[in-house]
């Protein structure tokens, strides 16, 4: 959102995205990100569930979609000062990747909760840290702003750059699997569930978009019962990457529109689907990629052919061990 | 082989596998298997390298490419007293798959010292296990004979069908990357690296093959030594899907045409090839994957644009887990 800019006129201007601008992304990030594979996940009662699997990518999250994409928009001269952030890390990680080939110096507002194996990533791509209080990081978050000199901000979410890339996964998944009517994402930001829903419309196909949360940081279940986005209590969790306290004000009338319905994961189905994709497809995946696939098994999911974006795998060892092995989080 | 039939007569056979053969069995499996992704791995050394992610293969290995075209071979009514094979988990999964779907019983004669996940998911696909002794075991995959009255044997490496099964994953790398020019193949018996290395003949690509094995169990590299498949002995290790006691007489003169170079990787090395896919890629591995990417990153490679095979990820969570964050197995 740019500053002076309404929330109801960003929402606008995200939702006259064309086919074009998503294409346009595509082509892009083709290269440096990957077209993930679709993976297909036995289920017990007739439904074809398949996971989108963008914990493969090149560090480990669909992030560096967006993050190629929305530095692709800028001219380097725009670009000299630098670029600046807020994220909980992947995305950092995804702008930072992006940022490297064009030599430009990053710094990412980081909540002091952050996960240390991003944190890590995020120095070894010699990203500038800068930890925050939760309450700072909502801030600038909300406000677009750092409060200092650190060079262009690029919201990780309310960006229509960044919404873009994120909407290439729907081309993807269109272009491998023609008959899916039902698609499953991680709501954090909201930005993914934005940007795939719009490209969906794009590409004119109607699909139906389920939200998934986990239970103890489910603001978007909270601002769809209020009507309005509300503050809530979070409970921190293994899932780190989605859950945070409110749903934006700028997100709130596309993630209103977009989304068709929000299922809340309890934490032990949660804990249960990163033990089973560990198991039975040999894959590591962080907590909301976790969350994602439990929503798919839930009964309140519906759907015939389901997709699930398994939208990460920067989960700390120990933690993923503990859960894996040593039970519980 | 059959029976009466000598080794040469039996690698001449294979040997005369022609581009349609590698071309039906492709088509056999398309559906079942996935084609499965072949994920970049960044590299210090200016070499290309790409994974050919095979543990994301339902059941967790590539043995479902070889399992689904060997029975495809056969009729309903040579298929009614069951099948047999002699496997230490993979490939009897592989066939198991493939049987269920056309009800018929699977008899596995595995080692003892198979690993405990992998007689799980057998036992879950209702397949009768046999544990064996070492001896024993091997006294029927040289023989080809169980010695007991359980159906049509299917070898899990000497098998045309099964090496045609195999060599699927050189028409998806060549298509995947024209520019490869080096595999990198985790020998067991030998199967995979023989159908990779004649499917890419059958498609007119000079391809170097690099054959791994892992240090205190490598018949290949001591039969290459020798000039002929010598006794060794193993040392066991969370490496187990590779390394038996000797190179099979009938599967040697392939190995030695085909098979360029073999390296010979530390098991420090594959143990931190496991962890490093698990953290980068945020993929699990069983030992003989580690395997392949250690020797891949080894300065024996060789090679510009060098892709490795990451066979499977059946490997057990304690084990596995110990490797990540415990140090050592």
């Amino acid at each position: 959102m740019s500053e002076g800019e309404s929330c109801s006129t960003f929402a606008e201007k995200v939702r006259a995205s064309t086919y074009e601008d998503f294409v346009a992304a595509a082509d892009r990030i083709r290269g440096p990100a990957l077209h993930t594979p679709l993976i297909p996940f036995e289920t017990s009662d007739g439904r074809s569930l398949r996971l989108k699997a963008e914990n493969l990518q090149p560090l480990g999250s669909f992030k560096i979609r967006c993050g190629l994409n929305a530095l692709a928009a800028l001219t380097d001269q725009e670009l000299a000062g630098g670029i600046a952030t807020v994220s909980a890390g992947n995305f950092a990680q995804g702008l930072a990747v992006a940022a490297k080939w064009r030599g430009v110096q990053v710094t990412a507002h980081v909540p002091e909760s952050a996960s240390a194996v991003k944190m890590d990533a995020l120095r070894s791509l010699g990203v500038a840290i800068v930890p925050q209080s939760i309450a700072e990081w909502m801030r600038i978050a909300l406000s677009h702003h750092t409060g200092r000199n650190d060079g262009v901000f690029i919201h990780p979410v309310a960006e229509p750059a960044v919404i873009h890339g994120n909407g290439t996964i729907a081309i993807e998944l269109v272009k491998d699997w023609p008959a899916i009517d039902t698609i499953v994402v991680p709501v954090g930001g909201g930005g993914l569930a934005t940007g795939i829903a719009l490209a969906f419309q794009a590409l004119g196909r109607e699909i139906r978009v389920v939200g998934c949360e986990i239970e103890g940081a489910a603001p978007l279940a909270a601002a769809k019962r209020a009507g309005r986005p509300v503050p809530i209590e979070c409970q921190r969790s293994f899932v780190d990457a989605i859950g945070s306290s409110t749903i934006l004000d700028e997100m709130w009338p596309l993630l209103d529109a977009l989304v068709d319905d929000v299922v809340v994961v309890p934490l032990e189905a949660a804990r249960h689907a990163l033990q089973v994709l560990a198991t039975r497809h040999h894959m590591i995946v962080e907590g909301a990629g976790a969350v994602a696939l439990a929503a798919a098994l839930s009964p309140q999911c519906g759907g015939r052919n389901v997709a699930a974006i398994l939208t990460g795998g920067n989960i700390d060892s120990r933690s993923f061990c503990e859960i894996l092995v040593g039970g519980g989080a």
